[in-house]
């Protein structure tokens, strides 16, 4: 199958090394000496103490897009507005796949002409070595669900077997979204004001009434879900208790973070819905205030 | 007049220098080193370009502090209690001086059966540099209110004629007390927070919104202020706004922090008073978990 991916970020070559060893794979990059690298020496992904060599093609241009059979959009949500209008001009039947955090994008699908869309979120942890390396640092799963094309589309979704990289499908594309978000949205900000890894959130007692903080009144804007789900994030923690989050590294990084698709989205709608949440109102500050003094935002 | 003053910190040491030059001082030190090289070199105190030395005694010994005219307690509110014992043996004809930050010790002064008791908070910004000298940063004042003996005794205190170290009276040692409590509640755990200095919480608009986001929920703790005095707060943050925070120092350099007798204070208001003040939690929790993170507290 021809499987484009749009985006060389950490989460763009992940899913290259693992979909290039069965399909055939384009990366399209913003940079072409990235495209150029990752076409002549492939994606180099490492895991554990193995490093395996996955030859794929990579393109700086936009052009041949059209020939995919599915694109899987692998760039930010705050990225993603600029990449619509070319979206926009590909085939109906070309099925592609949102792996944005956040909701913020599940308004812009809906306005979008294909016949199959997929989102998904990723669990994983990786972090990109360079140009063509990735570093797959822990497992997790990709959860795909439909959000546009019927139940039936799934089955056209590919599928891998590979224990590494395991994908499962999610009947309920929303609640799907909203687990991931509202995980996100505890540990990524609390992660970052701290400068902690992940771990650190429940085994301070202090940085963990915080996070209970933070959890109960997000949960107040997720009327839906109850008080226990606090035990997944919980266990998220344990998992990838000595992981620097995607947050705080863009951060430390000096990168714009994601802070607007993850709690700016919650605060937009503990504002719209009128319900208070002072807390997350802080942390949310507080993350904008950080990329100012760095500079990474304009005041 | 025979001065004493307990501590051989930032303000004991300040406070030597200028009564020093005009007044019998003895500094009370825990270290017997530190007392000693203030008796044999005396205090240098530090301001802009100039250096001066001033002759005071330093002693380890609490033996002859019964000899003093007036007492000045320069010791940090969590190290006040372990001092009451001795202070309760003081014969009742000796004034003394309070200066601590916070609100906590005005119960424990309630307490105690002296004739005369003063309060005091201070505005300098000043650095002690070593065991005898100290870096008087910033001009301030220091307010004294009379906390027991009636109006008139407020004549008793010995006044200064420095322009450099301005010593102001204050009818209601309450609102004097309050007032340094509420500035001190939202500056010095903000730039701790943050970490950085006092005038960033002003400049960087996203650090602005939540400056006023805990001022305005402290003072629902403080019926009696009123929404403008934000506008003392905000001068003091422009005055000092090059300066670290006596918090954010004593975070960076591992000691103790006096947030239990500031925010902890107001926090435990909040509780017995059914004030929901869930940001002023969430910022008390961060401090007492970055203590916690460093080792300065136990979990």
């Amino acid at each position: 199958m021809n499987i484009g991916i749009i985006g060389g970020g950490a989460v763009g070559l992940l899913f290259a090394a693992y979909y290039g060893e069965q399909h055939n794979v384009v990366v399209y990059c913003k940079r072409k000496e990235q495209a150029q690298k990752i076409t002549t020496e492939g994606i180099k992904l490492k895991y554990e103490d193995n490093y395996l060599v996955v030859p794929v093609s990579g393109k700086g241009t936009m052009e041949d897009l059209k020939l995919q059979e599915l694109i899987i959009i692998a760039v930010k949500q705050h990225q993603l507005e600029s990449l619509l209008p070319l979206l926009r001009t590909l085939p109906r039947h070309i099925p592609l796949l949102f792996i944005q955090n956040g909701m913020g994008h599940v308004s812009i699908l809906q306005s979008m002409l294909q016949k199959s869309i997929f989102v998904g979120t990723i669990e994983h942890g990786a972090v990109r070595m360079g140009d063509r390396a990735v570093s797959h640092n822990g497992i997790g799963k990709t959860n795909i669900a439909v959000f546009k094309g019927g139940s039936t589309v799934i089955n056209t979704f590919p599928l891998l077997e590979n224990p590494l990289f395991p994908v499962v499908f999610n009947h309920d594309y929303l609640e799907m979204l909203e687990a991931k978000l509202i995980a996100n949205a505890v540990i990524n900000p609390l992660t970052t004001l701290f400068r902690v890894k992940n771990g650190e959130l429940i085994t301070n007692p202090s940085y963990y009434e915080i996070f209970k903080q933070l959890y109960h009144e997000i949960l107040k804007c997720f009327p839906k879900w109850d008080n226990h789900y606090i035990d997944d994030i919980i266990k998220i923690c344990v998992n990838t208790s000595k992981n620097t989050s995607s947050m705080l590294k863009d951060m430390t990084e000096g990168r714009k973070t994601e802070i607007e698709a993850i709690l700016g989205y919650i605060v937009d709608k503990g504002k719209k819905e009128s319900v208070d949440i002072p807390v997350a109102r802080f942390v949310y500050r507080a993350i904008i205030g950080m990329e100012i003094e760095r500079g990474i935002r304009a005041k």
